[in-house]
């Protein structure tokens, strides 16, 4: 990213000076929007504000969309309310409502009130779907044809409307109703003799989305038949939209480091810069559920008051057992989860992937057990608490790694998501396993310990 | 998915009876192959092959590409060669690449002389790029037309190439030594006059990787600039090839959930089906690492062997109070990880996100500490047992959330991968910062607690 930095210095410098503006005007037009929005962002504010208005529109309209969202509030902070209109009329109607959506109130109103009448009455209509669903994140821009008319027509139409609308890859074929019948390519217009009827050439099983729908399905859908372009129609089948690939990767990436969150005990979206109160509301409920099994963690502990007053130095191996059991589990976890979620662990399998998990975790244990008996050993000149360690070691790994396959596996089955919950359940066992096991030998062998 | 359920019954049922074969056939014919795989996936591993023998060899060559890697692995077990050879010649180079090269070695040389030379060729000469590099998944057939052309002249090789491959959205333009030198997207053919000059309408700034370019920086590329497809070019700048969104998909999602691996201690990419010696390599010095950290935590725990012999139930409570930090920690790690992958959170603006976790973490913290308290005093009859615990949860869940900033931060600044390193060090901090205030501040009241 030097290029950037070079670029951005040069803007700073020449942004003041006379002339300046003119040769960044014309270095920026030879730039792919996503570049400036870029450089915009590494800008102060009110170079930010200088260089974004010496856009022209429509790369004003790209640029504002692909700006991080500081930059995007800073400079439509005191932006003229002429100049907004003029790029969010350049805009697909989808991204108009999502910037409008982000909008102060007033300011919206105010946008939605100065737009062209088709254009205000597109973006409401959108702006009333959630922005989850296939309603808020469809545009309404798209191309449509009658199944009785002619493949030119189809063109015709076509032609006339990519001078305004970018990234038509699909006609879209209606029936009086505005019913969704069938759909051709774009691309395959060119190849069909312009006489043809419609309705011969269609493809008739067109897959289709209901405007309702949870943008993580739509998601899905787009994953599972590789689409570029979605068809989304209203309850009565009416086609309403479309979805374009480039709006669902965002929502596939999202939703892929979701489990992240979720093992994290994180259940609901939380963004980095959500206000601390959010935070407290989302996280608080688990880590109250994260005590109250710690607690049930320690009631175990408490059940080997005797052998600990016989031996306190045993309270300072106990947590390392537990710890390298939840350690252990929670990599078995972590693999298992992603498995189910990239489709690659299903019932069918698991029974391989349980016995390639558990004897890793066995192995795993032998390894790390036997280190941490020879340190106990040397550290302490105790062969027994050497042994007793290194044993309980081995049965908490074996544990942990039998359970991080399990349990997601029993919570997928019970239609949980297992990324949400398993690890709660992991480590309360991994904890009272691990304590269990130490504490237990030890009391076994206390004679033989003190 | 009631609907998979009810056709792989039926088909189930109809496999074996006559003219049962002919309906499977037929309904199969009218399904996407996406949906077809899905139903070849959980029938038995026998009728998994005959249902696929049922499918047409173009239809065979798309489902053979949908299915799960085991699926894949049963049908192909013991298929007819030239059957296989056919599926081969349907596909594009890319894939026909991949699924040559999971073949065993002499199967794999078998199909590469059954095929067509040309296709024979072009598999060849991908299966030499490294799978996760753009020459790795990009795919040879393309639509490529020399600068001095016109646009009929696209045209025309547009309909002779699209009669054999999909998914063709860009005209690629070249100059005499094959060198890259611009764009037409196919779909603007259609409005352009056939008699223009191919050079005068090209879109000269056109982006493309090289060959060896890594899939991941595929990958930002496709999301940063939302292309459809992206042209690949060798070290000399000429024409190599182009990759698909949906190539690049998989990658996009797969790198998305590699964060959560990481977090875990799982930092290659282990798969669910890894066969248990490589899970051990991948996860045991993970584990060694942790348990050298778990043996820091657990000196600290022995400065403080006089206090804990004086009342050994702090023993109970001392894991405790470090777990908390630790899942604390991890939740505004997970939620920093997160924030920096989907490029929501960079140096500008991580001040505010500091300030907002800390916050959040003192509330937490204070929340949880009062819980914890109160259920100490009820449970042990000790109200200073409970001043202690709680104090100690304050401080080591406000330092989990500080820190669970800072850390990936750090990193990233380092330009470590923060979701590799950043558990490690912080787990290892909320462990030490636990026993410490805990028994530290248990030492300082050891006269009123006991």
């Amino acid at each position: 990213m030097d290029g950037i930095n070079q670029d951005v210095k040069k803007i700073s410098d020449l942004i003041d000076e006379e002339g300046g503006r003119q040769y960044i005007k014309k270095h920026l037009s030879e730039l792919h929007p996503a570049d400036i929005a870029d450089i915009l962002e590494t800008l102060d504010k009110e170079k930010k504000k200088e260089v974004f208005n010496l856009l022209q529109t429509e790369t004003a309209s790209n640029v504002i969309l692909e700006v991080d969202d500081q930059s995007r509030e800073q400079i439509l902070e005191d932006i003229n309310k002429e100049r907004l209109t003029d790029i969010v009329e350049e805009m697909a109607s989808d991204e108009a409502a999502d910037l409008i959506a982000d909008l102060p109130k007033d300011d919206a109103k105010d946008i939605l009130e100065k737009l062209h009448w088709k254009d205000s009455a597109e973006v409401q209509k959108l702006l009333k779907y959630p922005e989850d669903t296939a309603g808020g994140i469809m545009q309404t821009e798209l191309l449509s044809v009658r199944e009785e008319m002619l493949v030119e027509d189809a063109i015709i139409q076509y032609i006339a409307l990519s001078q305004e609308v970018g990234n038509i890859h699909n006609t879209f074929i209606i029936d009086k109703d505005r019913k969704l019948v069938g759909v051709i390519p774009v691309r395959r217009l060119l190849v069909i003799k312009p006489e043809t009827a419609i309705s011969k050439v269609m493809e008739r099983n067109v897959i289709s989305v209901n405007v309702h729908e949870d943008q993580e399905e739509v998601a899905k859908i787009f994953k599972k038949y590789d689409f570029v372009s979605l068809p989304v129609v209203d309850d009565n089948g009416r086609l309403a939209g479309r979805i374009l690939i480039d709006d669902i990767v965002d929502v596939l990436i999202e939703e892929a480091s979701e489990d992240m969150l979720h093992m994290a005990g994180i259940y609901q979206d939380e963004k980095i810069m959500d206000p601390p109160l959010r935070s407290v509301r989302i996280r608080l409920p688990w880590l109250v559920i994260n005590l109250a099994t710690a607690i049930l963690a320690a009631s175990v502990v408490g059940l080997f008051q005797d052998t600990l007053q016989a031996m306190v130095i045993l309270a300072m191996f106990m947590p390392i057992v537990a710890g390298m059991g939840g350690n252990a589990g929670t990599q078995a976890l972590a693999v298992t989860v992603r498995g189910i979620a990239l489709g690659e662990l299903d019932f069918g399998n698991a029974k391989k992937a349980l016995l390639n998990s558990t004897i890793a975790g066995l192995l795993n244990g032998i390894a790390t057990g036997a280190i941490m008996a020879l340190v106990a050993y040397y550290w302490k000149g105790n062969y027994m608490l050497g042994i007793v360690i290194g044993l309980a070691m081995i049965i908490n790994l074996f544990i942990a790694n039998f359970f991080g396959i399990i349990i997601p596996l029993v919570l997928k089955w019970l239609k949980i998501d297992p990324a949400v919950a398993s690890s709660i359940f992991l480590t309360t066992l991994t904890d009272c396993i691990g304590f269990i096991s130490f504490l237990g030998l030890a009391t076994l062998f206390i004679k033989h310990l003190v």
